[in-house]
């Protein structure tokens, strides 16, 4: 089995260390990656480092279309496969000590500290270097602002401890940065210009040219220093400064690097240098009040966000960096971005959006955010429909397939059982559109825009599905569910059972906005919706009650993963795809997920006899498998399951539990220890518009306490050992069920756990 | 629905046209392919040409292991691809007429002629050309001798016509060439020397170094020429030489170019050039002596091998030029060597070895050779049963796996749902040592080397399937069956039958041999093979009378070919990947191939149900589907169904009916029209060691004739308008069944149709 790797110490509020950990560099930049929204990046040194590490900086948007690469061609593949391309690296400021470099991959720093600050969203580092006889501290600091998304602000300060030094600085904004992952070895950038002036210095660079008519990004970025007394020698027409400062025994010197980034995507090439020195004047360059606005940003937002755990140190980190690194990546400002696998902090497997989204961040949100925020997530969505008809055609189907993985709306996955057949993500982008509107009350999206995906998502399933004459019953054969552990099997039950439900909830609402809404359904295709709706196959077995995973599934050797001998584990590092598929064991929730979405359909029996029927065979080898388990398990009252489930999701990365958080975080699985919080522990839920608490304490723990937003009201929910206590913070008094039992919330209520 | 494309004159013997077709030209030279077995080539000119085509040249055995590329990597995969590698170009001779190059691409020539002679195996080729001032003809013929392997001579010869001309014709060994098909565009070639003496030059090349320990191939290239007076100006030290010739009007020049090629599966580097040179004394330079007994073996091969067609032209050129093409692919000299799929005509799909050999290859060898040729085809499997072993185990099962693809017997193919679940494979491996043994009695192969293949092979059977306890059955699940169109399914019938045969066939003959047996089945083993047969699982339905292709195939949407529109076929060129498999529709054969394979285990009404239940919705998109079809429809009665499936695969490459043989030809499926009229037109078979025939004649055709080697006979067996005759050309009289009745073939025997 696993064991963990933690890099960093335990605390509440930060990830910090006194190690440079020269074997683990690339898992250490991972764990202090920063982004804002807009921008992001690894936890990489501004200094050259000649070790081992992933320079990763990336801008929210701009990609490359790489050309596909299989090994076998099937029809249908798409042309490209977008990649979340590696930026200009503005950070880079060299540093030389008396003409000798300092590179930590070399020297052996003393009194090395390095620390992310999750409250404030600041990353620093300091160290003391000897070197050519001269011994410095350093110390760097550097934030993303979240208030001027366009900004980066970087502090060096250095002070001489013993003998004498020039210390100079090569501030640079280097463009000649490479993918780690490509799928051509390309460089994916290309120069345009660069423009030196004693204040600022400017470089441009565009994307390379691609076949598949996707822009060409072009982004500007400037920086202009602050800077203690030094004799500086600008290297005119290129983007890179060089400033000496000659200091003694005890003399500091201090250089602040003020950087702002643009892209095509917000302001034309002709504009963009007019643009940055506008913002330039207008962002000022008082480092401390920039500083100070950004910790003030981030305080509101923790304000409204965090969770208090009291009594597990690690619990209580574990959520904050899931929150800190989820909202670094998307805080909902840009209906044109969603939330990628790995954010900001590495460029492996590419593409922006997946289906995490609708499934595991939109809850998330809904509660933590403004409802703008997720409204930002549908839009994203809605304003792809286009190219969601087009990946439907690909496939010679009606409507709109929504994607596996892309950047514009287009398809750009290739594995065919994925491609073509994990469908289901179709479903989920319905099923966010029921989320949002049922837990906002806000029906003006679903009138209209939600409609209009809505219908076309129906018609892919209505022509996906087949009638099969000898069960006089609709089919869906040849599909992969949420459990990727099994390709192409027939009639999936999550899968039948969520298209059979997008069906229902489009002609419902269909018929309730008729009046209002944009698209038509004409009584032919409502007919043959209703035919589906009423005749649809689903597997099921009577005689264990559950609801079978897919047509033959039960024909397997069954058995728990509990009866596999561990060295068997991870299966998918120890078997090969073949076994996998053969066996029964899963993967990721696929019945279960259904349950979860559809949990006030079915009976507590049906939970517990589909949850004890599964559950065993489970391996939880994807990171979005324990949230939806953990919530199950409350809800069971199976606590210690529960909580297993939490500790799997909260620490993933922060204890590299799959072994490979040093190719970047798993952003979208960061919502899972949140879920399995507030959904799971205090079994929140929001079904049919009405919001129910059942909390229950983990042993271990002293106290968990959260805020959620609902429909304009902000409620702190605390639960300790003896009690559940509700804060109506905002908003009117509210009614709501505790434990099955009708409250109202007008200022507090504290009710004794159950 | 698809067009031909002829390129070449209908004619009994000849492959011919006096047309240069620059459009197709990689086509026509896909049509002209010659080999030998040891090498071959495409029909490549030998002068320069500027032209699109595709230079190819290969040598049997010599190969790449070219570093997997795939989209997404699967546990399993293969580390490696083996290429088929283009090789020295050493037909190659430049020539200039007054210093002008004479490039066919760019000039007109006159009086254009290119012929493949089949029955002599010799390739021809005139022009004229008029150029600086003269008029040339041009002749030049060459071939690849099958007495000799090594040798390749080439004759050029040219008049001038009108003017005065210096012809200079530049000769090299050219080992600068590229693949076409390589995963890294990668030069697979390194040069390793070069040697010119007056008399000879040699050019050795090594293939370059690869990490997986497959060894690195060197080949030395000889070559001397016969001439006419010329001026001759060595370039020392290069593999070039240039003649010039100096001729006036009528004047002629000739020059032979006779060239040896060695490499280091047979001839280490170091004794390569003595080599070299011993077989240029012993083979002589005597171009008329050469060619006479390469013209005398290939006389030899058609009297036993020629199918004789009378009353259709394009038939009788159909299966004349694929007898051709297969035998200069294989005959069988060298157990090292296998079947490729496009033998020496192409490099495309790689790797050396498929299934097909088994399954369609050996029958015809077994008639058309001798029994050594296919022994040396099971021997080939044999040797590489430790290989076949390491892929059982690269996906942890017992026993051998026998490759999709290979050069060395380990796997190379990569794509999950063919690589590890096309399984059913290793059946037709185990078939063809049945095949063998039954075929001409000799049960020394079975008893030893056989029966260690069996065995590891009914290993690999009892371990891959699993019981269901549910249905108390043992089942197959996650297999692909030959019908491709379809992947992971469970239960394929053809599978579940072939594996169950194989056990059976093994127990029966490891009973039977037990006391020579060089391998040991255990009691328990045996008792769990017994398991096994007697409790698989076999799809069937009642009903409908029919074997079902697999669990769900009968609640797909079933439907036959002809209600689809035809602007969807061929459906791997229409529809996108998922669309095909979730279809009824069946690329070739599937439970059909096992009735072929297993025929006189069914009764006919058992074959018709299944006939006509499946082949209706059979697409035969793949170049192996109509020739079953075309033998069980004989058998059937269905002759116009028959003829049907023999034209499509008779003139597959000549008619370029898949669009695709300027990539090279279709070797593996050439077998396919011998099958359709031997097993399928005269419906000879071959079944519990008793040869039986039950001809009929197509109504279009006036006759058909071929010889059979049978347990040391020679029969001849003509069809016409009235009769069936039989002629025993050698060896003894031999009881035999015509139209299920008891005759005794002594000289001859002629007996009507029926």
């Amino acid at each position: 089995m696993k064991s963990i790797q933690r890099l960093f110490e335990v605390d509440p509020w930060k990830i910090k260390t006194k190690a440079l950990d020269i074997e683990n560099r690339r898992l250490q930049e991972s764990l202090t990656s920063i982004g804002n929204g807009y921008m992001g990046m690894r936890g990489n040194f501004e200094e050259h480092y000649s070790g081992d590490h992933h320079l990763g900086t990336y801008l929210a948007g701009v990609w490359y279309p790489d050309k596909t690469r299989v090994g076998w061609w099937k029809n249908g593949y798409p042309e490209y496969f977008g990649k979340v391309i590696n930026a200009v690296n503005f950070i880079a400021m060299d540093v030389f000590i008396n003409d000798q470099p300092v590179d930590l991959a070399v020297l052996k720093p003393e009194d090395f500290y390095l620390e992310l600050d999750m409250e404030k969203g600041l990353l620093t580092r300091q160290f003391t270097v000897t070197v050519a006889g001269a011994t410095v501290a350093f110390r760097f600091e550097r934030f993303l602002s979240i208030v001027k998304k366009e900004l980066a602000m970087i502090q060096m300060n250095a002070t001489v401890l013993a003998g004498e030094a020039t210390i100079r600085v090569v501030s640079k904004l280097d463009n000649t940065i490479q993918n780690e992952d490509s799928n051509y070895d390309e460089m994916f950038w290309q120069a345009r210009n660069q423009v030196a002036t004693p204040e600022v210095s400017y470089v441009t660079a565009q994307t390379i040219p691609n076949p598949f008519e996707i822009e060409q990004f072009v982004v500007t970025t400037g920086m202009k220093h602050n800077l203690s007394a030094s004799d500086t020698s600008h290297t005119p027409l290129t983007a890179e400064q060089t400033f000496d400062f000659h200091l003694t025994t005890n003399q500091k010197m201090s250089l602040e690097k003020q950087v702002i980034v643009l892209t095509s995507r917000d302001i034309p090439e002709a504009e963009q240098v007019a643009t940055l020195n506008d913002l330039f004047a207008t962002f000022g360059n008082d480092y401390q009040t920039l500083k100070a606005e950004h910790l003030l940003a981030w305080k509101k937002r923790w304000e409204l966000a965090d969770v208090l755990i009291e009594g597990d140190d690690a619990a209580q980190q574990g959520i904050r960096f899931n929150l800190f690194q989820l909202f670094a990546t998307y805080y909902g400002e840009d209906e044109r971005l969603n939330i990628g696998p790995k954010g900001f902090t590495g460029e492996k497997y590419g593409g922006a959006t997946y289906w995490d989204t609708e499934a595991y961040a939109v809850p998330l949100y809904l509660a933590l955010a403004e409802p703008n925020v997720t409204k930002n997530l549908l839009k994203y969505r809605h304003n792809q429909l286009p190219q969601a008809q087009h990946n439907a055609q690909q496939q010679g189907l009606k409507g709109a397939l929504y994607p596996m993985v892309t950047f514009t709306g287009i398809e750009c996955h290739n594995e065919w059982e994925i491609t073509f057949e994990e469908i289901h993500r179709n479903g989920a982008i319905a099923y966010a559109i029921y989320n949002y509107t049922n837990y906002t009350g806000d029906e003006t999206y679903l009138q209209k825009e939600g409609l209009e995906v809505l219908a076309e998502i129906a018609r892919f399933w209505a022509d996906r599905v087949h009638f099969s004459k000898r069960h006089q019953k609709y089919m869906l054969h040849g599909v992969t569910g949420p459990n990727e552990y099994e390709n192409n099997v027939n009639n999936n039950w999550y899968t039948n059972t969520i298209a059979v439900w997008v069906l229902r909830y489009t002609l419902e609402n269909y018929r309730k906005f008729k009046n209002e809404a944009t698209i038509q359904i004409s009584e032919s295709e409502q007919a043959q919706w209703q035919a589906i709706i009423e005749n649809m196959y689903f597997p099921v077995d009577q005689e264990l009650g559950v609801f079978v995973q897919h047509d033959t599934f039960l024909d397997k050797e069954l058995m728990p993963v509990s009866e596999l001998d561990p060295i068997h584990l991870p299966i998918n590092q120890n078997w090969s795809w073949d076994h996998i598929l053969r066996s029964c064991f899963i993967k990721q929730a696929d019945v279960l997920q259904g349950i979860y979405f559809f949990n006030e359909q079915f009976t507590l029996e049906e939970k517990r006899a589909n949850f004890e029927f599964y559950e065993p065979m489970t391996v939880h080898e994807s990171s979005l498998s324990p949230s939806v388990h953990a919530i199950l398990a409350a809800e069971l009252g199976m606590e210690d399951k529960a909580l297993e489930m939490y500790e799997r999701t909260a620490r993933l990365d922060l204890d590299n539990y799959n072994n490979d958080t040093e190719d970047g975080l798993h952003i979208t699985s960061m919502t899972g220890s949140w879920l399995a919080i507030v959904q799971g522990f205090a079994q929140m839920k929001t079904a049919n518009q009405q919001l129910s608490f059942a909390p229950f304490l983990p042993k271990a723990w002293q106290t968990y306490a959260f805020h959620i937003n609902y429909r304009g009201r902000l409620i702190f929910v605390k639960v300790d050992s003896e009690a559940v206590t509700f804060d109506l913070l905002k908003g009117a008094p509210l009614e709501m069920l505790v434990y099955q039992e009708h409250v109202t919330l007008t200022d507090q209520i504290r009710l004794p756990l159950r």
